[in-house]
């Protein structure tokens, strides 16, 4: 029986698996913080993966999902502000060594894309693009079959188009960014600034908190009617719907798959990320053939990532 | 002897040419008017493949290239404003029928990507975004050695990228994008704009008149020292480096090529442009390994891109 690992390495907690090749049932799964008093986080990935390594069967090859870009000439993680710790090692080769098993390395959101176009709702696409909008926006794009990685393993960051000169600032430092305007944490900064200009909402806000709104009591006080919370959404549809107008054009592909904490509020602003999309693609070609899909792996989705890369990585063709 | 014909078809003129598989020094070249009275652009395509036909030698393959989308699952050329003639039909299919040859058509913009990445600036690069800007902006980019085509041959339409909320116009219709900031279109426009404001310049210009001030016309002003003249190509240059760093968070290449006559004054503009990428690029590691090249194939791409295309289509290695 030939069998895959799949490990998906986190900030605060780092999950792993074993699964035959014929099953996404695993055999055997684990999850353990990322950091531990007295412990690297690479002896903690070692002793992680031992705990699910399958009893009486070979592993053919073992996946790895990091939070981070992974220089694809040299399989080493580059820069990972959630675990600076890992930073700069070759998080592959050190497993391979450890285990005498092939290993291979990917960024989460890339793999996210893999898993859900092998797995989830990207299944029998050839042309993917996958966002991912929860405190950022991660992205992932399949090709004729193939991941986007670019020259270094950086490429495929959709969530740093720019859309809006001089708008807010990005994570990454820059103004006007797609992640800026619409991510989890973007919406809730442009709650918080209209409820301190005076705008009025259901939503409880003390603006002397530092604390971001969390995403649940927006989405609450939207579902429940508040103008405010339901204008948040459409703002943040809008956005999205003109990067992704943009991906159409550079990308002609068939499915778009919305994962994240957003996209589960995809109802409350689904109608206007149509409507902008429309109104922003140059040709009604581009909209033929294309659908936007909610992603269908939810949090198993990084570990499915990495299995997939395991599994097509060894060579294996897919269930 | 094995050879191959190119052909570089355009709004008002048709080229020709055969090539031995190991030169780029063409046997024979021909051109033709596009249109003539009581015959067909198909007609005349057919007579123009004749003139051009290698004696005593054998033709593996021919390659076209058109001014408009080609649907890669049909050969279609989808829609081609400057040759409406063409559009819906299967070209490639007709001359392989015509001339009992395998025929392969491409997108005129896509196959000058594949023309300097094989034979001119892009030569040894395997990530290649590819932008000619003209009277519009048209693009291409080579990924991973792959030229992106997307699900139905409509990919990498780059010149579509929305920079400006509500900005000007774009020859598609839609506000903001790169192409309706930064063609040699839009910077006449823009120039006759800013005269018609009363801006001081050395360009006569008649605001009565309809027509474009011709690029070259801005282009000698700007090295002249005209102030508005040389704000022109900044402002050009600040759109097209906005662009450039969303392009290299998409695709991380190792070269962008600059093609069209626009780039011939790319000495106007270059530093603005580098200024601004740099200014909005997510992180340095982008820019490292990245260079600007001009492309090398001048008025020669489109039949080179041709060429590119019969060779790879019919299996042919490159010299």
């Amino acid at each position: 029986m030939i069998t895959h690992i799949a490990v998906d390495i986190g900030g605060t907690r780092m999950r792993a698996a074993s699964y035959t090749s014929d099953n996404l049932t695993p055999i055997k799964v684990n999850r353990i913080k990322t950091r531990k008093k007295n412990s690297t986080p690479l002896k903690r990935l070692e002793s992680l993966i031992t705990s699910v390594w399958p009893e009486e069967a070979e592993v053919a090859g073992i996946g790895i999902a990091v939070p981070g870009p992974v220089n694809s000439a040299t399989g080493v993680i580059e820069k990972a502000p959630n675990i600076p710790e890992l930073s700069g090692l070759p998080i592959a080769s050190n497993m391979q060594a450890a285990f005498n098993v092939p290993a291979f390395l990917g960024n989460d959101a890339n793999l996210a894309a893999l898993g859900e176009w092998k797995f989830g709702a990207g299944r029998g696409h050839h042309h993917i693009v996958y966002l991912t909008i929860s405190t950022g926006i991660g992205s992932g794009v399949i090709i004729d079959d193939q991941l986007l990685s670019g020259a270094r393993g950086f490429a495929s960051e959709l969530g740093h188009t720019m859309l809006l000169p001089d708008g807010p600032l990005c994570s990454c430092g820059v103004r006007g960014h797609l992640e800026g305007l619409a991510s989890g944490t973007a919406i809730a900064k442009w709650v918080a600034e209209q409820i301190s200009k005076g705008v009025e909402t259901s939503i409880a806000f003390d603006s002397s908190n530092q604390e971001l709104i969390p995403g649940i009591v927006i989405a609450e006080a939207a579902q429940n009617g508040d103008i405010l919370a339901r204008q948040a959404f459409k703002r943040a549809g809008r956005y999205l719907g003109q990067a992704i107008a943009d991906f159409l054009h550079i990308f002609n592909p068939t499915v778009l798959v919305l994962g994240g904490g957003v996209s589960q509020s995809y109802a409350l602003f689904a109608e206007t990320l149509y409507e902008t999309i429309k109104t922003h693609v140059m040709a009604p070609e581009f909209l033929e053939d294309f659908t936007i899909a909610l992603a269908e792996l939810g949090d198993d989705v990084g570990l499915m990532g990495a299995l997939a890369l395991a599994r097509e990585s060894t060579g294996l063709s897919y269930p």
